[in-house]
């Protein structure tokens, strides 16, 4: 029989104890971390970037199918992916979870196994947070804190026009692991059939254990990359791009055929007879990299196989268009996941 | 009749902008605010403080009493209390809230309303956040941000034997505020009666808009007093005297004849037949500063009407006590606010 320990047996400050038990510190400008009214972290001479989001079950997640510790590692990523988006490095993180009776201490502990396991391979400490009861459901608030050398952090505001636009990684898996996922819980729910997950690792795993692009901002520093503006995709690259432009006043070109697919996402597609290229566009969830950057960094671009360029910044005036393999010009609209409904 | 605008007519977007359309920058050291992945803040030679909380409908909170601008007023001070209780100044918050569509935009007004007052009030920026549906009630998550002159932080864990315990304000009065506004609630509930709240506006105030002690980090800088240790006092005196004992190794007698009461406060306590003394000890929620000093500050502290000296810091082995008005001594229990339950 599986354990069950009462969270009330621990008490919120046994709680707290309990969960941190195993919290290490890495940075070393970590002065002070969980335990006291708040964290210290030492910043001199360098900016502090900060982020915070905020997941909540039944909206941002559905615990039916993702696994405790997978959440408990994407709710890190998610987050410091926004850090990244800066090109600055994420540091320090503070996690406050609202829990219902219904978890247990076990159920927790899974959760945080995956926080410390993203904090560990993304090299942040977990140096504060709070830990309360909710009526129902579980709501998960995340704030990170990174640094970056002074004005090297990256706007959304600042795209030029002629600029090219950049992706990193592949788009449209998350979206469609999280359909894939759907349709097997309504299965599950209609027949009780298991869910056929085969040859669907990719897509799965797009959804449930995104990565942040920690490499790429490497990538960045290590050729002397400072893209001219950069978001993360969450909302999917239309919404996305969308926002960039209009924080930047400026217009784009897309182009259908430079969008990067992956191979098994573009195969799942067809048999649900989705439009990948839709996918690319309006899934969200993917946390790849979208950036421009000036006309002389292409030859920096194109050596990385992880990057691709999809298109270039244009004039306010001329619109934000994709323009389709057969030559079809069409206007992008923002079709991205929206949490608020 | 009055206005109700759905907030699914904006869209998450449009309700970032409409809510922050007021937001004003007053720190130098915030050089990008919302709107982006993340804010930047520069701390340049000072150290950065950031601690979190989080504020949840039905465990924190009840809306049947508690007005929305009020609501969020105390969800920025109950947050930069704890950069206070550092000895840092709160400079940049980060708000994010998860609202079921019970909430029309109206009603979210009212609470960024009290969010920008404690803003300007305390001076701080309000630099990002997330914006959720949720599937039951209001969840709040506040993140803030101070700094401190290098090394001038006061922590949880560095009271001396022979410290002096101070605390700020009067004790009890949010406690019994609480007690108040759930009679009267239960008496509305049952005959329809409306409440009674003549002559109680202080208990009711220390609830509902309750201060963080700024002018008392200010007297300190003032008058070169740095607290051997400070927490603030959220749980209740007992709880978090007892924290700020075991954090540090140490022991501690009180005196309850030094206990700072309000007079409202007493006289509600009587009418209700509870000791004052007891809603002192384990009321929570009044957010005053409780911290120690070496003796040598003795006049300083004492020549502030404002601070109390209420006990001293012992060794561990003789255990933490408060001696009664009677002279009997008893062993200090923790009896504070338990969010988990």
């Amino acid at each position: 029989m599986e354990e069950r320990t009462e969270i009330s047996s621990l008490g919120e400050f046994g709680l707290i104890d309990h969960l941190t038990r195993n919290n290490e510190t890495r940075n070393s400008s970590t002065l002070l971390s969980v335990g006291d009214d708040a964290a210290i972290i030492d910043h001199f001479g360098r900016q502090t970037v900060i982020s915070t989001d905020m997941l909540v079950e039944g909206i941002h997640f559905d615990l039916q199918y993702t696994p405790l510790k997978h959440l408990g590692y994407k709710s890190v990523v998610v987050n410091i992916s926004d850090i990244y988006a800066m090109n600055a490095t994420p540091t320090q993180i503070l996690l406050s979870i609202a829990i219902s009776n219904k978890f247990s201490v076990e159920a927790l502990n899974e959760f945080y196994e995956g926080v410390y396991y993203a904090c560990e391979k993304y090299q942040v400490d977990l140096v504060g947070g709070d830990t309360t009861s909710s009526q129902k459901g579980f709501v998960i608030s995340i704030t990170a804190v990174g640094e970056v050398a002074p004005n090297s952090y990256v706007k959304r505001s600042t795209a030029n026009v002629n600029d090219l636009i950049c992706v990193s990684g592949d788009l449209g898996g998350a979206f469609l692991g999280l359909t894939l996922l759907e349709r097997e819980k309504k299965i599950f729910t209609e027949t009780g059939a298991q869910p056929d997950l085969e040859n669907r690792a990719y897509i799965v795993g797009r959804l449930l254990k995104p990565e942040a692009r920690k490499d790429v901002i490497e990538y960045f520093a290590a050729h002397d990359i400072l893209p001219t503006s950069m978001i993360d995709i969450s909302d999917g690259l239309s919404s996305d791009l969308l926002h960039l432009c209009k924080q930047s006043d400026v217009g784009c070109v897309i182009y259908e055929d430079k969008l990067p697919l992956n191979e098994e996402s573009k195969e799942f597609a067809y048999t649900l007879e989705l439009d990948p290229t839709a996918c690319a566009l309006s899934g969200g969830e993917d946390y790849e990299l979208l950036f421009t950057v000036a006309q002389g960094d292409y030859e920096k671009i194109i050596a990385n196989n992880g990057l691709s360029i999809v298109g270039y910044i244009t004039e306010p005036e001329a619109g934000k268009h994709i323009i389709t393999r057969g030559g079809n010009e069409y206007q992008l609209v923002a079709q991205g996941w929206n949490h608020i409904k």
